[in-house]
């Protein structure tokens, strides 16, 4: 027997109908690519979208076709993604900090018919375009007065195109389930994969990070997404936070630390979310020049492991609580923010910073377990790590055009390859990617807690731990570090920094320096070359 | 084309289950109804609700069976649910306020097959037992020390019951638009109409009801709904409160002003909602005995609209800001809440309160707009009012066993059979029922704002107004007035009262006293009789 409930479905265009509807006046504002703020509101926003879609279906763009952006984050770029998804086609965000090849494999494997990309960005795509052959036409970002001369074939200023479109347009009427966006993953290995959100995921996940313990997004809010609308769907801010009736403020190119404070104190944003790489940035800043964030009253960190440091810099120094986030792109992507709970709540600092250097735990939506490597779970004691699996209404099933590869376990979890234990209060904590972990005698080491370990040395400007062949053991840790400039620490002398503090077994066998260790287009330590690179060392141990 | 997204469907279960696992040792604290305060856990609620599971499936309630309840909020009330919709079975709670052929009619128009039931209603059940001939078993909601002799066949004390059952058990697989609620709404003509919900309809409710400028819910809260299980699914606090991981005190059978002071206090509630009665009791109460509360957070209050005294006595007095909200049966119920948007938040206290005396702005999830009585849309001016009308994830589509009636205008819209303004910043302000509204010579007269001014005078108790025929303009008001004990104000002065308060064209055209006013099973002055009552009343001024 059926609820005979609505048949109301969770559809994209819903948020900014609601957005328009609600709080119509909110301000979007955005630091333009061309210079200059730009203001605008929900309203518009909405309209301009209506515009969008009805010009691209005008362009012949069709259901289910994939729309590609490669843009920063502006009223924009806000615009084309419910436009896109307005009509039913899909968008596809892509991350101009690929590697050229990647951009030219992942738009040729997604098929784009359209690109909107930045200003910024068209020397790249003239060099690209020759090898992009299902792009018919090349939008860019701007209006005529700033279209610079170019070679993409069928360019266009978007201001123009757009004028060609009134606003007298109805969104497509598609199942929930449709495919509205497509991101792809760099990955270290292999060709990157297209992970393909639907509307109802997508909306789903909104309503998941805007409640209290996760983003807790209020239309009092004014939000700044400095995270891209092109890394993991902005971790779904251009969605949660029209849902939520809160402003929006886009920080446009502009991500350096004293740009990122300049527009944080200068539009009274309240909330904002990006990696620890940009909040670095931001703390040196104010370290130099000085400077407050008395508007700003929570920060999301995430993206990779946000070091203790940071945390306790944001709210000691500046008085703004930090929320530690954890996600991937399959899953859309928040997996687990660090809310406090009553039961880990306490007066002693040191402690409640304990906990909030973990990832947190998850949202209603996400459920999660830890594994060994025969699917057997794990306890959720802090101490025992394994492979960390999810399920959920805005996980990964599938990856796009390999939807014959099954990528979930028997119970329809997902394997997300980081590798983390999970204490009795439910607080998860990173150890490590699953291809990293070194395996040895049986039981796992992680590189990560090594590596963060090494770095606490004063000589040691960045380390890597990888796993060493060894007759015995199966595999032992090798310590690979980049001393500071200027700075030979020894062998010995890093070890000994080590041994109060892991377990004895954990010590690598040994230590080598390099001048600079291999990264990926998104800054992570590149293991799979450094493993290459040490394929035939030969550990002292052995023998 | 199809999303790659997990299927992962909104069932109640997982509900309980995130609760469970994330939040696994929040107390769920009830009064119960023997008299001792009851504690417990999510944990131990999931673990006894899956027993409560298997336990009916063993008594042969198969999926889409109806399973009633006539309880008090309780932990035992609140596995029922979970028990009952874990098997794919609906919950249907029976208000006990309720005339009782009301219940006999809903509970044979149900075909409930099994009842739970609170020892307090034993005595009225075994009235009603013989004309109850679908109920197959009676469960006395306690254990077998407390359990009367009773007449009530096949009856059994819940625990009993319970122990012929472990936990092991999967919750069924349904399809997440399976029905898993149902309740009726008692309406004031004609017989009461049951609203079936889904176990979407319900887990999306939830979800919007959680966020922040709604009910805001989170870990560190402790959530007490005083507003029953049996009225209004809850609003929604029975699938909210585990959703966030929040605390739940139950409040029992006892809902006077000094047994709610008394636990609202004990147990530190920080979140708490109910009808405006409640309210006036604990007010009343404090009033009188003293006291403070300093844990509560903010207090709901809906059902019916919330006098701006009542307001400004919980914001002033006892610094606890309110929410006033509205909804109904129909919309699961929560239809909007009085957030405070940024273009309407001052520092003016008296200008605030005329905002929060309004019934709010929609939630996500919810759609509404105002119509003539052709279902022409009206502007949002704040003056102008007409039919409100809704649309949304969890609003009715159809009544239950009434399948074959269309309730939806041709845009969806639901008409609510209120009367209603909305200004331009969204707030709305129910102006009254659409059966009330007295039509003078084509123009419409709020019943409700006439009556919350007479009783704004001195001498008057209660106050109703309702449409007289009239020759020449159709309808004119009668205002109808219970006088405090011992006045006696004249026409004239309760005219002349209303004059500088209202239109000239809404003045009464005539005034009566009465000793007292008939109400509804729910307290609402029942119109119909006045109305029948005044038929021949001839007004002065139909001359």
């Amino acid at each position: 027997m059926r609820g005979l409930m609505q048949d109301w479905p969770l559809l994209i265009p819903k948020v900014i109908d609601y957005a328009a509807a609600e709080h119509g006046g909110r301000a979007v504002v955005s630091r333009s690519v061309e210079g200059p703020m730009h203001r605008t509101t929900y309203r518009e926003v909405r309209e301009r979208a209506l515009r969008v879609a009805k010009r691209l279906d005008r362009d012949g763009i069709r259901v289910g076709d994939r729309v590609a952006t490669l843009a920063w984050n502006t009223w924009r770029h806000l615009e084309t993604w419910y436009g896109i998804a307005g009509i039913g086609a899909v968008y596809h965000t892509v991350n101009p900090r690929l590697f050229e090849d990647q951009i030219v494999y992942i738009m040729n494997h997604a098929e784009d018919r359209v690109l909107f990309l930045d200003l910024t960005f068209v020397p790249l795509v003239e060099k690209l375009a020759g090898r992009l052959p299902t792009v018919e036409r090349y939008i860019v970002l701007t209006d005529a007065a700033h279209m610079p001369r170019t070679t993409l074939p069928n360019a266009v200023p978007y201001e123009d195109w757009l004028a060609e479109a009134d606003a007298d347009f109805r969104w497509a009427d598609v199942d929930e389930n449709a495919a509205a966006g497509l991101c792809y993953t760099s990955g270290t290995t292999g060709e990157p994969k297209g992970v393909l959100y639907s509307h109802r995921s997508n909306v789903l996940h909104a309503t998941m990070t805007v409640m209290p313990d996760c983003f807790g997004l209020s239309a009092r809010d004014t939000v700044m997404p400095v995270v891209p609308l092109f890394h993991a769907n902005s971790w779904s801010l251009a969605f949660a936070a029209p849902m939520a009736g809160a402003g929006l403020v886009m920080p446009g190119p502009k991500l350096d630390g004293a740009s990122v404070y300049d527009i944080l104190t200068s539009e009274r944003v309240t909330f904002t979310a990006a990696v620890p790489t940009i909040w670095f940035a931001l703390l040196q800043h104010m370290e130099k020049e000085g400077g407050a964030l008395p508007d700003l009253t929570r920060v999301a960190i995430g993206g990779s492991a946000c070091p203790p440091a940071v945390i306790e810099a944001f709210e000691k120094k500046y008085d703004v609580p930090v929320l530690h986030a954890w996600g991937m792109t399959e899953m859309s992507p928040v997996g687990s923010i660090c809310g406090i709970k009553p039961e880990v709540q306490t007066e002693d600092y040191e402690k409640l910073l304990g906990v909030k250097a973990t990832q947190g735990y998850t949202p209603f939506g996400v459920e999660w377990k830890i594994t060994d490597d025969d699917g057997v779970a794990l306890p959720h004691d802090g101490r025992t790590f394994g492979r960390l699996k999810v399920r959920g209404a805005a996980v990964a099933r599938r990856y796009f055009k390999r939807e014959d590869e099954e990528i979930l376990d028997e119970e329809g979890y997902f394997d997300t390859g980081d590798v983390a234990t999970i204490d009795a209060d439910g607080y998860m904590r990173i150890t490590d990617r699953s291809k990293d972990v070194i395996k040895s005698g049986g039981e796992w080491i992680s590189s990560i807690e090594l590596e963060n370990l090494a770095v606490g040395h004063p000589d040691v400007a960045e380390a890597a731990v990888i796993g060493i062949a060894h007759p015995k053991w199966d595999e032992r840790p090798l310590l690979i570090v980049v001393p500071k400039a200027g700075r030979e620490p020894g062998r010995d002398e890093l070890l000994e920094f080590l041994r109060p503090r892991i377990a004895k077994w954990w010590m690598p066998d040994d230590v080598v320096l390099v001048p600079d260790i291999p990264h990926t287009a998104t800054g992570k330590i590149l293991k799979t070359a450094l493993r290459e690179r040490f394929k035939d060392y030969r550990l002292p141990t052995a023998v």
